[in-house]
């Protein structure tokens, strides 16, 4: 059976040319980049044009970049790397309700060891509220965690305005740009970002690979203690096919896919909203250009994942990384939705191969799906 | 030129066989494993056979098998994991003075934390002495963490004694087997093993995988929170196609290829051994088979490493970690050494794929060499 894979805010394949350009670092160039001799050189001299080749791409000419294994390590990295390194400044941190899990839960931890987290709320169409977030600033902040590309709604906050607020009050800045990079024009310089997160496996490149670019100066404790590897930032022997695989990965989206999922999501948005009783969470505009995520009332969303998989459909309900949970999705409760109504959620998100009969194919069986599980639905009579 | 690679501790090529096993999982079997479709659930099963396959090999039935990425990861979440988990216990940590910098480091970033460590010496060869490990456990002592086959030198320590150790006084017992793992048998079970680090690149399979395992009901609190991945002890996608090719990894050396690197080592010990004021830095027996690590008196380990670089022989001084540092290895100030002959140290370690011929061809360069080097060495002409 031919799949349809919706479902490229969990994660993509390695596309075909990031492949290719890992391929030598697996048996050839194989050397630890800390080693000196030649095959050492040759991997660090691949590991650093990497980082450049990375840089340049969010005009990070004030930062360092740091290479993790992913988003989640970044995320926790730039939380708890600042907070204890600055706890003597202060223990307060600011947040919102619909981070990834990460990012939450990272906070939860910080604030067992002593710390103080406000979790800003977000409206309807999960945008923070900017005075909430200049008001909740107090002089022990350190601070501020919010994402840039929601992961489960698509709303993508305004990066400039939030970074112009932390920076007049002193406070660091960290972004989660893990489903936006690449997608969305990101200026460390212009947005006034001192951390930002990003990540390989959303972006066509490999999983196991991911960074944390850190403002030049910002106090930050390592997660890994170790060898010093990273600026004595991330220890721990480079994974350098991962990486160059990263770098390669960041070419991968180009405009013209933009403009295609941007095309292929309205298209879509507008079949599924033909449906009764269905409704697109998170904003119209200023949305990741491969998110929708549609709420059907009286009816389960793992249920109607489930009827698209045997349809060869790969969807998903709200964030993968919480796919074990049977909480309703923080994110849809944090816009509003009642409990029930945030269970009926599903989420599909497009890939830059993702085609036209594609969108026409998982409209139609979207269409029947809904319609038969309303009439097993207990709920669904109305 | 081709290269005669004797720097097998710092890290090994990815096996043919490994990279095969690896291929599918790039671009064809992609999925997030936290995923419900049927992409998801494939990776899923991929992922908890590579874990069943590693767990079998140490006997693994009272412990949890967590992934990281790699083995600087695992020691860090190994230590800081127990120490805050079981603060409330006590504060106390034992280890010894030649771990790997990841141990060391994350023990100093403890004590910044408020928790005390007792480091152990050893001996001339690197062994602990177990009657100083006994009286170094107080009351509070909550881990003890002591590394099997030294990174260095070769050491590989008593793991059953020091398991019974801690056993009868109730203290978690955690031991770094990067170097030693598929080369030394293990048994989690015989040999009482608390935690347990193992790790990718060290065993032809690729960077940027390790594990860490813990054995059930030990109290460990995650380094990277999040999603809830791998038993809600380490976050963050998976890297399936790396633990593929670590679970293949740990099937590539065979008893054959231990033997072989014995030989190799012995005959290479034996040949270095002819040159004048050189010496064997570790033990004859009870050491790694594929390690030696020599000095030679009145010249640079690190001049003596790029003149190998130079007829095609990586070799390393020391660490590879720790290449960037200027400082004396610790591990060999710790078995005796003075400064200036720790400095004049070259550790040359084997690989499977090693050659007689190749060790005959590095015999003779590094006599050359040294004779060389002496020549032009303040100290040389004694």
């Amino acid at each position: 059976m031919k799949i349809i894979y919706l479902d490229n805010a969990a994660t993509t394949p390695v596309a075909p040319e990031v492949m290719e350009a890992m391929k030598p670092f697996f048996s050839e160039r194989f050397g630890n980049a800390s080693s000196l001799h030649f095959l050492g050189k040759q991997a660090k001299e691949a590991l650093e044009k990497s980082r450049g080749k990375i840089m340049k791409k969010v005009n990070a000419k004030e930062h360092k970049l740091v290479f993790t294994s992913g988003g989640t390590e970044s995320n926790n990295l730039a939380l708890k790397g600042t907070a204890f390194a600055n706890k003597d400044k202060g223990k307060h941190i600011i947040t919102t309700k619909i981070e990834h899990d990460c990012v939450l839960n990272a906070c939860k931890w910080l604030e067992k060891q002593g710390f103080e987290v406000t979790y800003l709320s977000v409206d309807r169409e999960g945008f923070v509220d900017l005075n909430e977030l200049e008001e909740s600033i107090r002089k022990d902040t350190i601070l501020v965690s919010i994402i840039h590309g929601n992961n489960e709604i698509g709303t993508i906050q305004d990066l400039k305005e939030i970074g112009k607020i932390c920076q007049e009050h002193e406070v660091y800045f960290h972004t989660d740009a893990c489903q936006s990079f690449t997608k969305v024009p990101i200026d460390l310089k212009k947005e006034h970002i001192d951390l930002l997160t990003i990540n390989s496996h959303k972006i066509y490149g490999p999983k196991g690979v991911g960074g944390l670019f850190i403002r030049n100066g910002i106090k930050i404790d390592p997660l890994s203690h170790g060898g010093g590897h990273e600026f004595g930032l991330r220890s721990g022997t480079e994974n350098v096919s991962g990486i160059v695989g990263f770098a390669k990965a960041t070419e991968v989206i180009k405009d013209k896919d933009i403009k295609h999922m941007t095309k292929l999501r309205n298209m879509l948005i507008k079949g599924v909203l033909e449906i009764e009783d269905a409704w697109l969470n998170g904003p119209r505009e200023k949305r990741l250009c491969n998110n929708t995520n549609f709420s059907f009332r009286y009816i389960e969303g793992e249920a109607l994942m489930l009827y698209l998989d045997v349809k060869g459909i790969a969807a998903s309900t709200g964030s993968a990384c919480s796919s074990k949970s049977l909480e309703p999705s923080h994110v849809l409760t944090a816009i509003g939705l009642k409990p029930e109504d945030a269970h009926g959620s599903l989420r599909l998100t497009l890939g830059k191969d993702s085609t036209e009969d594609e969108i026409k194919y998982t409209i139609e069986v979207l269409k029947q799906s809904v319609d038969s599980l309303r009439k097993i639905s207990p709920f669904g009579n109305k």
